[in-house]
C-alpha cells in the first residue's frame, strides 16, 4: 500500500476539528462514531491521502462477507458468465456475490464505488469503465482488498485478471486477411474502453504483418450493445461499393450480431458478400442465424481467477500476513464458424 | 403489516437479557449498539416474531440508499432487461440498483434475503424462487419494503408485478395446435418453479379449447438453461417416428435455443421437421439460427413498474403516511417468426 509519511493520524484529526481518540475510532470501530462525524473525518482522510498505520487486520474489522462485483455491462453475457465463474468459488468460501452495473459511465461507477465502501464490503471485484480511480485506492484504504477485472493491472499495486487483447484483435484480422480480404472495417466504440484499444492495436499489427494491400476501415460506435451494431451495418451498406469492406471484425458478440441482423436487412449475405467476426464467444454467438465466428475467452476461468486472488488478499489481511500483487493474464483463442469461413475469391478473377 | 399484539418490547428485552431502552436503540438507532449486543437483540426480536409499535418512519432509519434485486437467473437476458428497467427508476431516484443471483435454489436466496436485512438495504426487488418466504417477512418487519418480481401476490400484502403466466403458454399452444399440429411437446422445469406450473396449465386450457386430436407431451427439465435444451431435443429425437412431436414450446428462449441447436445436431430442419416457439423474446430470439418465435414479455416496462410500487412504498414509510400494496399484471403476447411459421400439411394427404 502507498504511504504518505508526511501525514499523520494528528493532521486528520486537526483539519477535521476532533479528537485523536475519534480519528482512531473511525478507522477501527466506525459504529461508535456518529454519522457526522465519521463523515468528516473521512473527509479529511481522504483529503490528506493518509494512510491509518494500523495492521490491514484491524482495518478489516467489521467488513461484511459479501463479494462485490462492478461490470460495465450486465446485460453481456460476457459478464454474467464471469460473475458465475467468480460466484462458485465465492460461494464456496461462506460468501456472498452482489452485482452493480456501471453501464460504461464512469460517474455511475464512482458512486457504486462509494456505496460499497459505505456497506464495508468483504472485497470488490471490480472491471473499471476507465482509468485508475480515487474511489478504488480509498477502498483499499479501508481494508477492502479490490481485483481488477478484464484488465491488466492499472497501476498502483492491486491484483488483475484479463485476457491479452491486443492478441485476441490481431487473431481476428489475421484470420480475415488469410481469408483473401483485403478491406477490413473494424468496429467498436468507444475509443475510451481499453479493449476498444487495444483490440485496435492488435488489428494494426495484423495489418503491418500482411502489408501490401491490407487496409483497415475503423468505425467508432457510441455503445458495445447489439443496436449500435445494426447502425454500424447502415454506415457500411451506405458506402460506395469500391469503398465497401468485403470483412468486419466486430469487437464483442452483441456489435456482431446487430451487425448481422443489419446486413440481412439489407439483403447482405453473411459471409459471401461481408464476412464477419466478433468477440467473446457467448453462447448466442454459436447460434446466431448465420453461426458467428468469435475471439473466445475464458470467462468462467477468469471470473474464478479473480475471486482466487481475492480471497488470497483477503486472507492475508485476516491473518496479518503479507500478500503479493499478481497480474494473471489468459490468451484468447479464435473460433472459426460459418461467418468468416469462406475464402474470398482474388479481385478480377 | 401483521402483528403479534401478544408479544411486546418487554418479551423481547428479556430474552435478551438487555433493557427497554436496549431494545429500542436497536430498532431506532442501532448505531448507538454494539453489534453483540444487537444480535442479541435481533435474534430475540425474530424469535417471537415481535413487531415493534413504533411508527414506519423510525423503523426506516439507517437504511441504505440501495435497491437489491434477487433474481433466478443472472444469465438470463430476461432478468438483466427488468433489472435494467428498474434501474433508471431508481437511479432517476438517488438510489442504486445491486443484483443477486439465486440460481433457483431456495437456500442460496435465502442466504442472501438474510445478507440484504443485515445491509439494512432501502428496498427490495425479489423474483422468488418458490413460495412465500420467513425471510422476506423479517425483510418487512425491519421496515425494508419488497415488490414480488415476476410473480403475482403470493399472499401476505405484497405489491407485486408479474405477467399472466397462464395466457402466455396458452397463447403459445394454441398457435401451434391451429398451425395443424396435433402432437405438441411442452419443455421446461423443475417444476416447482411457478413460471413453469403456469405455463403448462395455459398449455393444457388450449389443449381443452381445441379438444379432438390434440395432444401434449410434457417434458421437465433440470433447469432452465440452453444446456437443458439441447438434452430435451435428444429425448424427442429418440422417440419413435409415431410418437414423435411435431411441434414444441419451450418455456423461455434458452431452451428453446438449445432445442434448436439438438434438432440441427440431428439433422432435423425447424420448422419442417419441428415448429418451435419460446418464451421471453429475448433479443438473440429474432437472431437465432432459426429466427425463433416466443412469447413476449414488456421486460423493461416490468422493472419500471416494480421500482415505481417500491418507491412508493418507500415513500409512505419515510413519511408515516398509509400504503396500500397493489397488483400489477401485464399480458404477454406472441411474436411469430420462422421457427413455427409453417403450416402443417394435414396428416394423410
Amino acid at each position: 500500500m502507498p504511504r504518505r509519511s508526511s501525514t499523520s493520524m494528528k493532521d486528520v484529526a486537526t483539519l477535521a476539528g476532533v479528537s485523536l481518540g475519534t480519528v482512531s475510532n473511525v478507522v477501527n470501530s466506525p459504529d461508535l462514531v456518529s454519522p457526522a462525524t465519521r463523515e468528516r473525518v473521512e473527509t479529511a482522510i481522504t483529503k490528506l491521502g493518509w494512510v491509518p498505520n494500523e495492521s490491514a487486520r484491524q482495518l478489516r474489522a467489521g467488513r461484511s462477507r459479501v463479494i462485490s462485483m462492478v461490470v460495465m455491462d450486465i446485460g453481456n453475457p460476457f459478464f454474467t458468465d464471469v460473475l458465475r465463474g467468480a460466484e462458485d468459488w465465492v460461494l464456496g468460501h461462506g460468501y456472498h456475490v452482489q452485482a452493480s452495473n456501471s453501464a460504461s459511465q464512469a460517474e455511475r461507477e464512482s458512486e457504486q464505488l462509494r456505496v460499497l465502501e459505505q456497506q464495508r464490503v468483504g472485497g470488490v471485484l471490480w472491471a473499471p469503465v476507465s482509468g485508475p480511480s480515487e474511489r478504488a485506492d480509498a477502498l483499499r484504504r479501508r481494508g477492502i482488498p479490490v481485483v481488477i477485472l478484464d484488465r491488466a493491472g492499472i497501476g498502483g499495486g492491486y491484483c488483475s485478471v484479463s485476457v491479452d487483447d491486443v492478441e485476441g484483435g490481431r487473431l481476428a484480422v489475421d484470420h480475415l486477411f488469410r481469408q483473401g480480404h483485403t478491406d477490413v472495417a473494424v468496429v467498436g466504440g468507444p475509443g475510451t474502453l481499453h479493449q476498444v484499444r487495444d483490440r485496435r492495436m492488435g488489428a494494426e499489427i495484423a495489418r503491418g504483418q500482411h502489408g501490401g494491400d491490407a487496409s483497415l476501415l475503423f468505425i467508432t460506435t457510441p455503445t458495445m450493445e447489439s443496436a449500435s451494431g445494426v447502425a454500424a451495418a447502415d454506415q457500411i451498406v451506405a458506402l460506395p461499393d469500391v469503398e465497401r469492406p468485403t470483412a468486419v471484425f466486430a469487437m464483442n458478440d452483441l456489435l456482431a450480431i446487430g451487425l448481422l441482423q443489419g446486413f440481412v436487412t439489407h439483403g447482405l449475405r453473411v459471409p459471401d458478400d461481408v464476412a464477419l467476426v466478433g468477440y467473446d464467444d457467448i453462447s448466442f454467438a454459436a447460434s446466431a442465424a448465420v453461426p458467428l465466428s468469435s475471439v473466445r475467452q475464458p470467462r468462467e476461468a477468469l471470473g474464478e481467477r479473480a475471486a482466487e486472488l481475492l480471497f488470497s488478499e483477503i486472507e492475508a489481511a485476516d491473518h496479518d500476513t503479507p500478500h503479493e500483487h499478481q497480474g494473471v493474464r489468459f490468451t484468447p483463442e479464435l473460433v472459426v464458424r460459418r461467418s468468416s469461413a469462406h475464402e474470398r475469391t482474388p479481385a478480377g478473377s
